[in-house]
C-alpha cells in the first residue's frame, strides 16, 4: 500500500509509490560525463580569461597570486542592476521594473572538477563567497529577497560546465517563500516551537532517514521527501539567515555539504543535481519560527502533469532506503 | 528592463527576463520525433492487445465494432485502488494510507498519431472519456480531488508513444489547489467577483495574448506566462467543475484544444507538452470564486535551481510576442 505523505515545512502530501518504488541501485546514471580538461582556453570562467566577464565583485585571493574562488555579474542576468523599483498596477494585475542582482560565483579555478571532488578547503572557500555576496547583497535596499543556488548538469537545467553557483535578489518575496513562512508563523502560533527545529529533533530522534552529521549540522532525507533522494541539510542552531553563519559553522557546513555530495557522487555515479539555500532577511535573522537550510535536489527523475497540475510529488524512492544506501556508500577521501 | 509581472491566480511573481528574451522561433525544436508505425504489436495499446491491461472501465465505441477511445487502470499505479482511506498521526507528521484511483485513457487506436493530428471529432471522444471518468471517480466517496493530465514527450515526463492521457482520484487536496483557493475566495471576499472571469475579461479586453476562441472556449498566453508558450484555456461560462461540461461544450473545447495544439505542432515543430485540467469536485461545482481551465505548458525550457528555490519562473519569451506568433501559425486542416 503506497504512503501519502505530509510535509510540515510546505503544507503538502507526497505521494510515496512503495508499488512502484525502484530500489536505490536503480537510480545510478547510466551515462557518464564525458571526461575534461583542467583548463579550457574559451571557458569564461578559466584562469587567464578574467576579461572576459563583467566585472569581479569578490574573490578569495590564492596564496601565491591569483584565485580561488571569484564572483562576477551575469551576462546573461534575469535583472537589471541600475534602476529604481517602480510598482505599477492597473488595480488588477500588478508589473513591477525588474531591478535586481545576479552574479555567478566561479567555484574553483578547475574547469573539470566537481565540489564532490573538491578538497573541504576549496569547499569552505566556495561558502565564504556565498555568505560575503549575500550580505553584499541585502546591503542593497532594493532587495527584498536573495537565493544561492547550484545548478549541476543538463538535467538541473545548466549549459556552463566551469564549477560555478548562482545568487540572485530581488525585489519582491517569491511565493513560495510567503507560504512557508505563513506555516511557520502558524506552526509557531499554534505550538510554540520553530517548525523546522522540531522537523530537525523528530529526524535525529528517529535516525533511519539520517545521512550524516557533526557538531553543526545534519543531512537527511526527510519523511516526505518530494523526490527520490531528495536531502534537506539543516543547521543545528536555530537562525533564520544563511548571512549570520559563523566560521566555525562554515568549516562544518564545507564538511559535509561535500560529504554528501561526495556520498551521491560514488552512489549513484554523478548524477545531475540542483542545490538551493533558503533563508530569510538580516533583518528577520532572529525570528523565532524559521530557520535557514540547504535543498539539494539528485535530478534523477522527471515531473510530469501530475505534478504541474497539483503540486504533489510521487516519490519512487522510500527515503529510509534512499537514506540506508547513501550512509552505506564510502564518500572517497 | 526586464518586467516583474504578477499572476493573480498563483499569488505569485514571474520575472519576464526581456533581456535575454529569445524570439518565438528560437523555441522551434531542433530535432524531429521518429516517424512511428500506426500499429505496433508489443504496445499494450494498441487494437488487439487489449487483453495486456488491466480490465476497461470505459469506451467509446467505435461504429463497426471495437473502440475509438478507452480508459483502463494504470498497471503502475501511484495509488491503491483497494481500502480505506486511514489517517495516521504522531502529533507531528501525518500520513494516510495511499489508496485512489489512477486510470490511463488510450486516446486512439492509431499508435503514431497526436492530438494536433487527430480529426476534431476524436478529440471529442476523449473530452467525453475524461468527463465521464472524472465523474465516475467522484462517485467513489474516498475521492477528495481528481486530476486529469498529459503527458506528451520525453521532456514531458512520458516513455510511452502511444497516444494517453492519465486521471488520478487521490484522497487528500493537493497544497496547490488549496492555495489558488485560498488565493479565490480571497479575491471574491475583496472585489465580489471571480478572479478568473476577471482574468479572461482582461485578456480578452486586451486582446494581445489571444492566440484563438470560439463561443464557448478562449485560449491565451497569459499575463504572467510561467515559460515560453504558456497556454490557458478558459471557459467562458463561469463554472467551477469540468464534470458539469456540456455537450455542445465539449464540442467547442476538442475544436479550440485541437487548433492550439495544431498551432504549437507547427509552430514550434512539435513539441513537447503537458496540459492538465484544473477543476474542483461536482460539490463545489456552483461556487461563484473557481473557475475550471486547462494549462498546457510546452516543454522548451528546463526549470533549475532559481524555480526550486523560490517557485518563482523566469520567462525568457514575451508572452504577447509568443500569442502573436501563434496567431501568425497556419494550423492546417
Amino acid at each position: 500500500m503506497p504512503e501519502i505523505r505530509s510535509n510540515p515545512v510546505t503544507g503538502d502530501w507526497v505521494i510515496i509509490a512503495t508499488e512502484r518504488a525502484r530500489r536505490p541501485e536503480e537510480f545510478t546514471q547510466k551515462t557518464q560525463k564525458p571526461p575534461l580538461p583542467a583548463f579550457a582556453p574559451e571557458c569564461p570562467f578559466c584562469p587567464g580569461n578574467e576579461d572576459k566577464t563583467p566585472a569581479e565583485q569578490f574573490r578569495v585571493p590564492a596564496p601565491g597570486g591569483g584565485w580561488l574562488v571569484r564572483s562576477v555579474p551575469n551576462r546573461y542576468a534575469a535583472l537589471a542592476p541600475e534602476g529604481e523599483v517602480e510598482r505599477h498596477g492597473d488595480g488588477f494585475r500588478t508589473f513591477l521594473s525588474g531591478v535586481g542582482l545576479h552574479e555567478v560565483i566561479v567555484e574553483t579555478p578547475a574547469h573539470h572538477l566537481t565540489t564532490a571532488l573538491l578538497p573541504v578547503g576549496q569547499v569552505e572557500h566556495i561558502l565564504v563567497a556565498y555568505r560575503h555576496r549575500l550580505r553584499a547583497f541585502y546591503d542593497d535596499r532594493r532587495i527584498a529577497h536573495v537565493i544561492v543556488f547550484k545548478n549541476y548538469g543538463e538535467a538541473a537545467g545548466t549549459s556552463l560546465i566551469h564549477p560555478h553557483s548562482q545568487i540572485v535578489g530581488m525585489p519582491v518575496l517569491p511565493g513560495q517563500l510567503r507560504a512557508r513562512l505563513e506555516e511557520a508563523v502558524r506552526h509557531w502560533g499554534d505550538k510554540g516551537e520553530c517548525l523546522y527545529c522540531r522537523s530537525l529533533q523528530e529526524e535525529l530522534h528517529d535516525g533511519t532517514r539520517m545521512i550524516a552529521e557533526n557538531a553543526s549540522f545534519a543531512a537527511f532525507v526527510p519523511y516526505a521527501a518530494l523526490s527520490p533522494f531528495h536531502i534537506w541539510i539543516f543547521p543545528k542552531r536555530h537562525c533564520a539567515y544563511f548571512g549570520d553563519i559563523s566560521d566555525s559553522e562554515v568549516s562544518d557546513l564545507a564538511a559535509l555539504l561535500r560529504e554528501v555530495l561526495a556520498r551521491l557522487y560514488v552512489g549513484l555515479q554523478d548524477p545531475d543535481y540542483n542545490y538551493v539555500i533558503r533563508s530569510l532577511s538580516p533583518q528577520e535573522g532572529a525570528v523565532r519560527y524559521f530557520h535557514w537550510y540547504i535543498s539539494l535536489i539528485p535530478r534523477v527523475t522527471k515531473s510530469a502533469g501530475f505534478e504541474l497540475g497539483t503540486g504533489m510529488f510521487i516519490n519512487t524512492a522510500l527515503p529510509e532506503r534512499s537514506a540506508e544506501f547513501l550512509r552505506g556508500v564510502t564518500p572517497g577521501a
